[in-house]
């Protein structure tokens, strides 16, 4: 959870260690070559550190959210699969992402317009100098960034969207209110005909109930909820859930060919990426 | 690597703490109820904690060997798809393996006769004490313990198998002979025709290169050579790779109906576990 010890005993004893607990008995640690940011800004804690081997790593609240090493595999099942089942995807929404890397994922589509919805500006200015991805998309005339709560932009803004992404932090902090059954009654008036949803959704060891209880809840609100499941190095337990939704467009039916420069997301990915593992059967339709 | 310290200021703070390094900068750590078992025995540091998520661990030379958690991510899917794509499988190989968990899933097939191929004895004492799945494998008649060099075993046997499962532990410390060229060689005289061999291959994020430079030396040897993945929350990066060797069979025929009681895998996983992400697609056929 971001507290930091000195650790003894190893060759590289003299660096600081960061960790985040995945479990109150167990979780990852990180030795650190050095703490380039930390900072309270009016919505959580702001860290960023330097490991040798995952790169520039960023926490929030004390949870890793994106490392350099290892951001590809969630940015890349967070948008490719979304953007794949759709055959002319126009307008995008990010809702949280700051550190863009989601954001990065989505202009290698030839979209009109991508707007970055993020609650705390400190997270974009800290992410603009650490995480070097992020100033090419903000310069990108496609690119609009909104400073606002996801919520509120949602419920006011008159747009609709083809694909909308929500790449919030965990239920905790300033994202509760993303993950709650009024959030995606409202996400379904901004969506065009056709249009998509993914949200990614937690971990399938440690947040397996939680897991349930949104399947449950979308279930009520969506025609077709499909989770889906791929590696994250840096998350606890090293993979991660994501949930397709939409009122009338499966996510198999891949339409397009992927866009170059990908690491991770193929088309045999995305159309194996929703074969649950047998104790999530009974997670999607 | 099992180096255990004292962790100050977390609400388990009195517990003593284990970790493994996955890089020389980043690790899992578990906090320990019991440190259960330790002992050098003469061919390893041999180790079992007890931890309030995974329950009781078992570490090897300093590394997670399975814990009672999250041990049939690993052992489902190193067994059930060589088993699934042969017919009729008769007899079968286990080499390494003594915590007993792939045994454990070999016997729910009706086969024949199954042997388990353990190099150190202390391994399978220590295991039917902290893994209950172990000594009921062990009663079953199918089931010949051989405590052995898994590599002299081969090179000895005048036995024939239908599946051989390379459950070893990384290419150190006594496992090393069980990575090379000459040891896949040896292999091949004991398939049975349409006999099936499946090795777990090391981590796609901690030991790509090695993957890499497997794979050239399997297919000098093997004609169906295919690498396939899945998750295992307490093992490096937390998704894990396995290879699928044959001179006649491919990985993807599903010929029967799973044994029931599995909790990850299905059919569904099998058929699709063998999409490799992008930095990998060079690995298989």
């Amino acid at each position: 959870m971001g507290d930091m010890s000195l650790k003894h005993g190893s060759k590289n004893s003299e660096l600081i260690e960061i960790r985040e607990n995945h479990s109150p008995s167990s979780g990852l640690f990180f030795k650190i070559r050095r703490q380039l940011h930390s900072e309270l800004s009016s919505f959580q804690k702001i860290e960023v550190f330097e490991n040798d081997f995952f790169g520039n790593i960023l926490f929030l609240g004390g949870l890793v959210q994106t490392s350099e090493k290892d951001e590809y595999f969630y940015h890349e099942m967070l948008t490719h699969p979304a953007f794949m089942s759709h055959p002319a995807p126009e307008k995008c929404v990010i809702i949280g992402g700051g550190d863009g890397g989601t954001l990065k994922e989505v202009l290698r589509y030839p979209i009109k317009k991508a707007w970055l919805v993020e609650i705390d500006r400190r997270v974009i200015e800290v992410c603009q100098k650490y995480f070097p991805w992020l100033n090419e998309s903000l310069k990108d005339k496609r690119t609009e960034l909104v400073t606002a709560d996801g919520n509120e932009f949602i419920a006011t803004t008159e747009e609709k969207f083809d694909v909308i992404l929500i790449d919030s932090s965990e239920p905790v902090g300033p994202s509760s209110v993303l993950h709650g059954r009024e959030f995606y009654r409202k996400l379904k008036k901004c969506l065009n005909p056709g249009g998509i949803i993914v949200a990614q959704a937690g971990s399938p060891v440690f947040h397996l109930e939680h897991l349930k209880e949104k399947a449950r809840l979308l279930k009520n609100i969506y025609p077709i909820v499909h989770f889906f499941c791929g590696p994250v190095p840096t998350y606890p337990g090293g993979s991660w859930c994501y949930v397709f939704l939409s009122e009338s467009r499966l996510p198999r039916d891949v339409e397009q060919t992927p866009p170059s420069g990908l690491k991770y997301y193929t088309t045999e990915i995305h159309r194996t990426a929703f074969a649950l593992p047998g104790f999530m059967k009974d997670l999607s339709d």
